[in-house]
């Protein structure tokens, strides 16, 4: 392991981690990992179970960011579109030739408006929320100068406290100014509770999800008083989405978290009490981190610190490996405790991070590995898209 | 303000936040912009200090990763050359053209050793870290087979707990290790205390570097007794900078977040008890957001959240503005208290972020703005090279 490996960077310009063929051993770290077995089966499980309660499946692409990695969800998970949270992230997705895009928030500023109204000339149906009244009139100006349709859905917020409105009235009477609207189409509701996903006990969880459900049902029957019908009733993730898929209301899941797993969402309990990283999901994701130090007893520092990961959420967990810890984070460096001084200089570690989301949103490759060897090596196609 | 602007993005693939000449209020957010001026300043107030105090300064580009600010401090501040953290990071300076290029860390991977024995190719000075002596060899090895020369730093860890040996006797044996090995020169000490950096009180900055300089001055003398002379005496920062400059026993200073400042930063105390940010440093750079939901009263919902900061030094503040804070930070959003419901949908602020360097990593553009204008869109060059 850790022969040298000269890629033609310098010369090319190019600057990869790692090439297809290459021995894992020989990624340039730190960098993201993904195992895909591991992520395959996870993407297999998600899509079976959505097929089996007849949910639709809009994969979060705010996680991944990666149009590779979403092709897979659709290939091999039966995905029916994605979801993600910003125009220009949208129009990653878009432009790679996916046909149903959400952007699951509020679209405001006049020239992301412009942008969202082209995006159905790349051949994507293309879907916003709403959550005030007074959006509905520049949307709508919009989509009919450039000629497109814009669908939408007003967003209520059952609970995570940020965009969406809380009363049944408002819904109705955004969704009618829609529906009014030329160049919009009303297209359901967007119901996603975020600030439950991370709660550890199942049935707080579950508690949470039961407010979010009675809102979303009063909704949709105030809606349908109305005449309006909801195509999308969206919404689910990684901690909830068995609870919005037998819920009666609900029809397209939302998960992003469960492809690839991080620290945060692994140690949330299932029904049985077990952590959720212990069975239900495997972690496919990994921050590759090597030993560059070894000059003090009892620690190694590591290349992957707070320009390889976001630790909003905690600090990584060391895949596999009881004998050593990750337990401080500086700007360049890792401090792995190393109480039996095990760690060698260029020894490897699988780190799991503690979000993956913010994380995935530092890198620029995915390394995908499979046997001990590089199979595929993907960009992270819409790094930074946070306009 | 917030008139539309149609930039081309969806035809030439080209993705700013921003044109040259347009006004500050058109800007896509979130988006990081530099008030050009203070940047200036900052950058002036510093390069004379060094001058006048007799130091050459080694700015740290592992804050900015910009080859534009870097060669802004060349410039206007005097910079010697630059430090940054990693071998890819340190190849994008080379290429741009700077002549003096410090990997101010140990490397250790034989592919990076590789590459940096590669980089004085590219017409650069090229200098490294040494902790252990185990590394000479493959230092050499590699310089030899490139028929170049790396300089090395013994790297002394004078209390920040990362790499570096702590005793001079261990200095002075990796010291005759490089100065006999072909392909490397020995060109002195390594000695930045990074963990003091943030401490609140003055006083207690100075008892730590008293500690560095004490260490310093001892590996000094021991390598003067075997005949070694260090050209390199390199250290100090934004909370440190003025006791190396008066230690007469440091030669370079290798400053970095004085350029930028932040909001970690900002409230540490200069000698007279003053937040450093409030005559020593200016902040000149700002995470601008817009508000994008204003659903509940008490709340607006601002669209920068974690993809477009890193939060481990805490929140951002709202620069100039008393009436309002950023409370809260989720992936995409971050939450406004806002008791007196005074901003408005689409109303930008201007935000200082809690920790500037993994904030800028997050960014592929810096906006300059000058005058209310947009002056420059610079490449935030060495995003991402954290290998």
């Amino acid at each position: 392991m850790n022969k040298p490996v000269v890629l033609d960077e310098l010369e090319v310009g190019m600057d990869v981690p790692a090439l297809p063929g290459m021995d894992e051993a020989d990624i340039q770290t730190p960098c993201l990992v993904l195992d895909l077995d591991a992520l395959e089966r996870n993407i297999k499980k998600m899509g079976d179970y959505a097929r089996e309660h007849g949910m639709r499946h809009r994969v979060h692409g705010k996680m991944h960011k990666s149009v590779d990695v979403y092709f897979l969800q659709e290939k091999l998970g039966g995905a029916c579109g994605v979801c993600c949270q910003k125009v220009s992230e949208a129009e990653v997705f878009a432009r790679a030739g996916v046909k149903d895009v959400l952007v699951s928030n509020q679209v405001r500023d006049p020239a992301k408006i412009d942008r969202l109204a082209r995006m159905p000339k790349l051949g994507a149906r293309t879907i916003c929320c709403v959550d005030d009244i007074d959006n509905v009139a520049d949307l709508s100006a919009a989509a009919q100068k450039h000629g497109t349709t814009i669908e939408c859905l007003v967003e209520i917020d059952c609970g995570a406290g940020r965009c969406g409105v809380t009363t049944t009235e408002d819904v109705v009477k955004i969704a009618k100014a829609i529906d009014a609207a030329p160049g919009l189409k009303f297209a359901g509701l967007q119901a996603y509770q975020g600030a439950m996903q991370h709660m550890d006990s199942y049935e707080d969880r579950k508690a949470k999800i039961d407010i979010a459900v009675a809102m979303v049902r009063d909704a949709v029957e105030g809606l349908k008083a109305e005449g309006l019908e909801c195509d999308i009733v969206g919404g689910g993730g990684t901690g909830s989405y068995y609870f919005e898929s037998t819920s009666g209301v609900y029809n397209e899941l939302q998960c992003g978290s469960y492809a690839f797993m991080d620290a945060d969402y692994g140690r949330i309990l299932d029904k049985d009490g077990n952590r959720i990283d212990q069975g239900e999901w495997e972690n496919a994701l990994f921050l590759l981190t090597s030993v560059m130090s070894r000059a003090k007893p009892g620690k190694a520092i590591v290349d992957a610190g707070l320009k390889a990961q976001s630790v909003d959420s905690g600090l990584p967990f060391v895949f596999g490996r009881d004998d050593v810890k990750y337990v401080k984070c500086s700007d360049e460096h890792g401090v792995i405790e190393d109480l039996g001084n095990v760690l060698k200089v260029n020894e490897k570690l699988r780190l799991v991070p503690g979000h993956c989301d913010p994380t995935c949103n530092v890198h620029d490759w995915y390394v995908g590995v499979r046997g001990g060897k590089v199979e595929s090596v993907w960009p992270v196609s819409a790094r930074g898209k946070a306009y």
